[in-house]
């Protein structure tokens, strides 16, 4: 079995380009909660949500977020009524996070109502909050301490940042799925997710980084930067504002000795050398995973280091 | 002023008709909290909605509860991800619970979202929690214990009562507006609600009985029943099923010495002897207030008590 470290977006495309292409192996997700936030007393977990419904082939393509063929109802009213309207909900959305907090209410924990929405989406690939317990990501930024969801969606990710904190993590307990799925697995993937926002409060889980510094030579990761720049969301300028490069290398620096072997891509070849000195292997190869062929190529490399 | 005591549609459908047809006095509603409820984590207070909507001409008069042009899409997700569906909330009505949770979540007062929310739409009336305090109307039936809202919407309350408690009324305290209200009114109407499930949960609440018994006089109470029947909702069967008499005379009885004054309708004018017994004065008169005739007869009536 594969574990893939996922935050959000990048992480679902890279396990529903996978599952289609390296098909003969077995994947489980083990998914950050950092981002999780209750907002009008609902409990919403964006990046647990992100990867059912996109392996279920629901995620709206226009937005980039959220569900196809969404509405927005509730959310006008919302903002009608001078309510928190920022967090945009769409109606089907809104039924996740109806059905996830009354489930919580009733005792179920995130691990059983993540693997609940699965089910019934047909998604038979495990999602496994990396926690049950709340973790909450804070930045430090120019106006002020923000929380995850303000800096991101709030603030469209365009305030400097000085320091990440992870609220709750070091008295956060893995759950007993996570950390067997990476004790069992044969491979460790870190998807091309925000290593700062998305791997960075799944590592700091007591038990987590341990488990995985046993064992880095089967540990691999897929660069989230391009050229120097994210697809999408604030990696770049962030690894900066902590004092990385924003690069590749700068990626391999800030993950340091966990990671063994490194997927970057074809304009990022020049770094390879500098990520090798770092006591890393690297494959260099196409890594775009919106384009087809660009795609293929990229599951191909990780299909055969996976199987290697 | 005048304060008038309320349940949900009933009381809402008076105080829009006084609004119309007296509208010389200056109006008032101190209104039940016991059927209010924490569903999906949203705090719900069906009878402060349905005033507040009713009172905005936003009531759905085909459903005969929520909100006009009203749509379901939240609720039909829900109900396919096999959440708790039965409570309908439709998409406009949930735009206000998720407005209130989080006013509440920010440290508002029930009173003040409620303050909130008929600004918003409209609606100058005070419209008064009876208490910010959580106050939770529970029915021992035969089918053991039952929420209202269980009772009310899943079993449409169908299934017979031996018992009803309010649960941690005896430990609320009446809003100072509630209270006020009270105290301050030259008369206190109470509506024709339900009136062990709408009125019975205000009267718990220490400090209401012992305002408005001191005032039996200018206290008046509307009859919900009609020829012994309840025009919508269990009020008959649940008088029976409590001991008392299903007819506007077994309702004054239950009211006891509360109440000074009756308005009863037409067709119960024989029982008016037997309530005078019981040391109240009665008007009888048309009561049905979905018939315009009707209607305006029962405003005129009860604007000669008031203004006398």
């Amino acid at each position: 079995m594969i574990t893939v470290l996922c935050g959000g977006v990048g992480a679902a495309r890279l396990l529903g380009l996978l599952q289609r292409e390296v098909a003969d192996l077995n994947y489980c997700a083990v998914v950050n909660v950092g981002d999780d936030l209750v907002l009008h007393g609902l409990t919403i977990c964006p990046d647990l949500d992100t990867i059912t419904y996109t392996l279920a082939n629901l995620n709206n393509e226009v937005t980039g977020w959220g569900l196809t063929d969404e509405t927005w109802r509730v959310n006008r009213e919302l903002a009608e009524l001078g309510g928190e309207a920022w967090f945009q909900l769409g109606d089907r959305d809104l039924a996740t996070h109806l059905y996830r907090t009354e489930r919580l209410h009733q005792g179920a924990t995130k691990t059983e109502v993540a693997s609940e929405l699965a089910r019934h989406h047909g998604v038979t690939l495990p999602i496994l909050p990396v926690s049950n317990d709340a973790v909450a990501t804070f930045l430090e930024t120019d106006i002020g301490e923000l929380s995850f969801q303000e800096y991101f969606v709030k603030h469209r990710h365009a305030v400097p940042v000085s320091k990440v904190t992870f609220r709750g993590a070091e008295v956060a307990v893995p759950t007993a799925e996570s950390l067997t799925a990476i004790q069992n697995a044969t491979r460790v993937l870190i998807a091309p997710s925000n290593p700062v926002l998305s791997i960075a409060p799944i590592l700091a889980i007591p038990g987590i980084s341990e488990a995985l510094r046993a064992r880095r030579n089967t540990i691999a990761a897929v660069s989230p930067l391009i050229g120097g720049r994210a697809l999408k969301g604030p990696a770049d300028h962030l690894m900066t504002e902590l004092g990385f490069e924003a690069s590749s290398y700068g990626v391999a620096a800030y993950y340091g000795e966990l990671v063994g072997h490194w997927f970057i891509d074809e304009v990022d070849a020049s770094q390879a050398s500098r990520i090798e000195e770092l006591g890393a292997s690297v494959t260099v190869l196409p890594t775009i995973m919106t384009q087809p062929e660009s795609a293929s190529a990229l599951a191909q490399g990780i299909g055969t280091w996976l199987n290697s």
